[in-house]
């Protein structure tokens, strides 16, 4: 169907407002002006704080140079603090990848960001990938196990394979063992089968787990 | 289902404008989150452009003096221009619902914004119905037609009775008929009768229409 979008003449600092909230991931036209309505509907303090808050952002918000993960104010929260399991680092490839292992309460040791996957066709290449710094890491913390936390994507796969290929050769020097893993794939945890795919159920029956 | 959210430990920032965003409607912690890492990846200008516009918002936006409708820094859009009916004013209860008929481009007349319907709960009683002005707009314009175009609810259905007594008695001292009108109430378009409920079903029945 065909939705014509009629123009409506709202004041051109509403129309500028929408705009700029439209930016934001999953808002359209409509979401964007049922925020504005509300936003006029605020106790004036509340606009003041918000427009305050995200003109901060860009200061406030900084990137850790030793581990990459996001830091505010104070200092890293990963790095600042010792974890119950230095011996693992997780190597992720956003900040936001870090708070969804941090949500899961099971994960204790060590994170990476690397920023960025390779990418050739967005110019993303190995140059790009912190490798110097994760062997830094890896000889400070004498870390045992390295686990690739990356997109189960082309650009996810091949970043994993040039890390590991890097790594086992790097590993060689090392005075003890280092463990590559991934994460594993298989079902989402309540999936239906109906609803997989069939990549997805191929790998999930070749990592076939005894029932003992 | 429970559903614990656990706390992720975000930078300060990062959870106070979580917070801030959270006031949004329909936006809860998962799409504030979304909202921030967004952000985190704007142009720095984008950000300052946005806490710009939602900064001036309360200097920007007012309300009309004449007809309570949105107005920015420019004149009022409806009363600075001249309609093509104006004699026929149509009284809605917030600004927002002036844009929603300008969106139908079927409306050529005037607007009034009540800015509240009787309410009494919430401590809104008729001397917050701006009864007065209407009754000047009435005699400014020689509006011949009253459209009560409010809510279909307890306090739409009060508000809209209380102005057609007032509106009556005021247009017995007109020397014209003034007419008073209200929004037809019935099937919405598109709709299937299985998922109409039976009160808008017996007034879409006792307000047939004859087919030919």
């Amino acid at each position: 169907m065909y939705i014509l979008y009629v123009m409506v003449r709202y004041p051109k600092h509403l129309l500028q407002l929408i705009e700029a909230l439209k930016r934001l991931p999953g808002v359209g036209n409509k979401s964007a002006e049922r925020f504005v309505f509300q936003m006029l509907e605020w106790k004036k303090e509340y606009l003041y704080e918000l427009a305050r808050l995200i003109d901060q952002t860009p200061d406030r918000i900084k990137v850790c140079q030793e581990c990459g993960c996001l830091a505010g104010e104070e200092a890293c929260l990963f790095c600042s603090e010792r974890r119950s399991d230095q011996g693992v680092l997780c190597l992720v490839a956003s900040p936001k990848d870090v708070f969804a292992f941090e949500e899961t309460g099971e994960y204790k040791g060590l994170y990476h960001v690397l920023g960025t996957l390779l990418s050739p066709l967005e110019g993303k290449g190995i140059d790009q990938i912190p490798l110097r710094k994760i062997i830094e890491r890896i000889e400070k913390y004498q870390i045992r196990e390295i686990v690739m936390a990356l997109d189960s994507t082309l650009e996810g796969d091949a970043t994993a394979l040039y890390l590991k290929r890097e790594l086992q050769e790097h590993a060689k020097y090392l005075p003890y063992t280092l463990r590559i893993s991934r994460l594993a794939l298989g079902l989402p945890m309540g999936s239906s089968l109906d609803y997989v795919d069939g990549g997805t159920l191929a790998r999930a029956f070749s990592g076939r787990l005894s029932m003992d």
